[in-house]
């Protein structure tokens, strides 16, 4: 297939990657030039402008938060690149409100806005091992699934509405962020009486929670390890905050949420924006007088 | 080895029948005589008081709360059948104040005494797959690790305190309990967006979440099928309850487990104290208007 | 002095009936044209456009929301009928963000732009008793002092950025919010054992709290009045909503705020958003089983 | 009347000195002895034990909280000293579940036990204008008014549960909490945008909350003076878990409540609990980075 691709991060340019070997011809686009010599050399094709990207059977793009897609799509006008017919796959994590903006954008384009958000970090996206959360519709659904097969393990349909993908994303999210809290508040309680964190986090992560989600930030707490992050407190505290949007707008009371929120900001105030979200430790510590 | 056990309850009973099986003579006691047939065909011995079955070398509780150790122990005189040198190992769920107290009572009478609440249900105990979580004095831990091997899989050592390896337990069912608020909330935000909440709960419990705790809590979310109760909510009130008790004492703010305590009041409130925890869904659906 | 205003709902129309008075010549516009006769009759010039009504030494504004403000001053031009060296007075409550914006779109027109949101209901607006929360340029505030001293009876400096007397008004607000839900959950307290909260809420605010923000919103609750609502709980939500974002900019956790944030969507999802928001303790007494 | 009274600390001593000047005869008891010389000159008559003070017409008690009532009315056995036909008025604050203990002690030895924790400080106290919260039977309730016309300004009636009037007392305790932790977060928020918490918290306690409570602890909170303490932060937080204990025992939910035991919590862990409780205002700025 002929594809546009545009945000080549560390998510971004393995699922190139990816598609290439697949046999698919990829126009590629970024803000920075950094990745695209390698991924030139793996046989994809830069262009100069997200316009030029986007004229193609199937645009996806991978970008940061809405303010990035906003700049894109609608201040460097990539929009204006679809042509009627095409499909964009939006694989980024984006705001329910947004997500409607640009299915209304494209619809007034008759193109078919499908949203594609993922669960998996860099290995597994370079892998092919993403799960693939989606909606958007139907057809364009159909259209794109073998270009899912190629990126992922797994599709998850939720529906028509382009925003449903972002809720289930947004909603996964949040539980990872429940996972981290409850695990430092446990942590930190057990501490209180002199356990030692890491046979606590050892003990419940290999009987109740043994998963990676539990195992990986339960050793980054044990070790204090919180930089380099893999996701940076500042991006929770952004998806915590999109998940209380999606709530208010549905009515739906999050108290969990709420008290992320307040201790995500916490985190923030103490200049813990960078590093990853398992620092959330360290407020519950910090609160208990650093026990 | 000579054996009391007193509490032969759902837990208790399968696991009177493993030590039996391994070869140790069981004196057993029970307030309701209902399961003291079973046992005594399986070669145990039922005895007509509590007092009786202490004098073992080592005795085994497994009783429901502080008030049933309360009521067997002091009020009934239990304490008084412990001869020096002889080990009481405590397998309920008790408060940190009460693991305190009874500990120094025990200490009056030159009797060790162990804490070894578990995790794992009913059919984990039957199968000798118990996870023990253990604290007291180290000899005393020595002297019934053989037991601990016949009745679990593995045995996580907290310390010399009493306290501790009830702390490990309320701290361990803390996690629990927000992994139950988290599944909840996440999957009543989906739903306001019309998203099914069982598609949106295998989602997740395929995926990051690919463990029985979320399996086994979801499953019940989605089908409402909350009774009979695995574990009441009435029993995870009290839990979290102790936990905050014990976070109180070390000055542990928790907000999870506040945000817990008030749900869980919302649902006794509305007559789900009977009900599986897993009816912490039906607080949150309550909440937003039973979407 | 040569005055514009715009915005003649509950709040605005005696504002301009107190200008008339002390003398100035007023210029009106309104989205709706019935406050428009009343206001002539009294002095006040009907305009035609928002343009025309800034087209005046002193413009005032008091308008509902962010969303009427940028309807009115972005979409609607009235930006452009400022004339430099002009002052715009801002009285409505806006957010954070949209006071900073507002600011620097006034400063490139070289129009000083000053904040000052009040404190007060109608009674009082038209009783010139107001009490004004005021920030921008010290020579704006200056110029303004003397019709502030028509509409109110005292006016808060708080500083030069624009964005300080909407701060100062929402953290207000947030103090009002917690007012009404710390009486909802201490009567329903009261009420869970059965005593009268009537009892309760006459001595309360006869002795600790007796100021009218608690006298007034103790009686909608002991009478369960909520409509006509004083002020809608849809527009509580609304300011909860700003001060969040305002914290969240700040990074200030605000516990309390997040508890009514999530109590207020409670009440939303049980159809109370045109209700006063004094039915916040309908959301508490619903939640602990209706006593 | 033939008066004792148990508890001579900074409340009970003027009180007894109000009751002397009323012409009652008054035997006294306290723990501690520093405060007997200055009451036996005017004129109350000191005795030996609790009991023998308990030997009176109507016995008064002023202690500082459960386990103070308990050491003297069970362990020392003040309950003995009390004739069939007596009353005892408990002033003091206590647990619902202690007072329904009390309650049916008291009710064994055919003594009438009436609860009448009051609100105001020392110096209300010292010009007898308290309020008084009562609860109890209700003939005793007027056998002891004019004592309390002795004592208070006003007696509020709450029902003949003795548990009723500590319900009340807490509930106005959880009110008064609420009003200093929104009074902290508030004027943290405001200072969060570099506005002085003086001004605001000036500006809010000459208009909305123009009453002591709020315009005492913001002063306090203004000033950080926060010793010597007027109440102290560890017996808000016993308040507070008072105030939980009853809303469990009666299934409500207090959300406001669980955020104040875990910023009371936050305080203990830093070193704050001899603090005013008005430095709740500092939890409130450490989470946010000092602000």
């Amino acid at each position: 297939m002929e594809l546009g691709f545009i945000g080549l991060g560390t998510m971004g340019a393995p699922m190139v990657l990816n598609l290439l070997k697949a046999g698919h011809q990829v126009r590629v686009w970024n803000r920075s030039k950094a990745p695209l010599d390698e991924l030139a050399r793996a046989g994809a094709q830069p262009v100069d402008s997200p316009i030029q990207a986007a004229e193609a059977e199937v645009l996806i793009s991978m970008l940061g938060d809405d303010a990035a897609i906003r700049s894109v799509f609608i201040d460097a006008k990539a929009l204006d690149g679809l042509a009627a017919g095409s499909v964009h796959v939006n694989m980024s994590t984006v705001s329910v409100a947004l997500a409607k903006e640009l299915a209304a954008l494209h619809a007034e384009r008759a193109v078919a806005y499908v949203s594609a958000p993922v669960l998996g970090r860099v290995d597994v996206a370079a892998a092919g091992n993403l799960n693939i959360l989606a909606s958007g519709p139907a057809d364009a659904l159909i259209r794109v699934q073998s270009l899912f097969e190629v990126l992922g393990r797994k599709t998850w349909h939720f529906g028509e509405g382009a925003e449903l993908a972002c809720v289930a994303k947004l909603s996964a999210n949040l539980m990872i962020a429940a996972a981290i809290e409850a695990t430092a508040e446990a942590s930190i309680l057990a501490g209180g009486y002199g356990i030692s964190r890491g046979t606590f986090i050892d003990m419940i992560t290999s009987t109740l929670f043994a998963v990676p989600v539990y195992q990986g930030y339960g050793k980054l707490m044990v070790d204090k390890q919180f930089e380099p992050a893999g996701f940076k407190l500042s991006l929770g505290l952004k998806d915590i905050r999109l998940a209380l949007e999606a709530g208010e707008a549905a009515q739906v009371p999050l108290p969990f949420a709420s008290v992320l929120k307040d201790n995500l900001l916490d985190g923030m105030a103490h200049g813990q924006g960078d590093q990853d979200w398992a620092s959330l430790s360290e407020v519950s510590a910090r609160r208990a007088g650093s026990k």
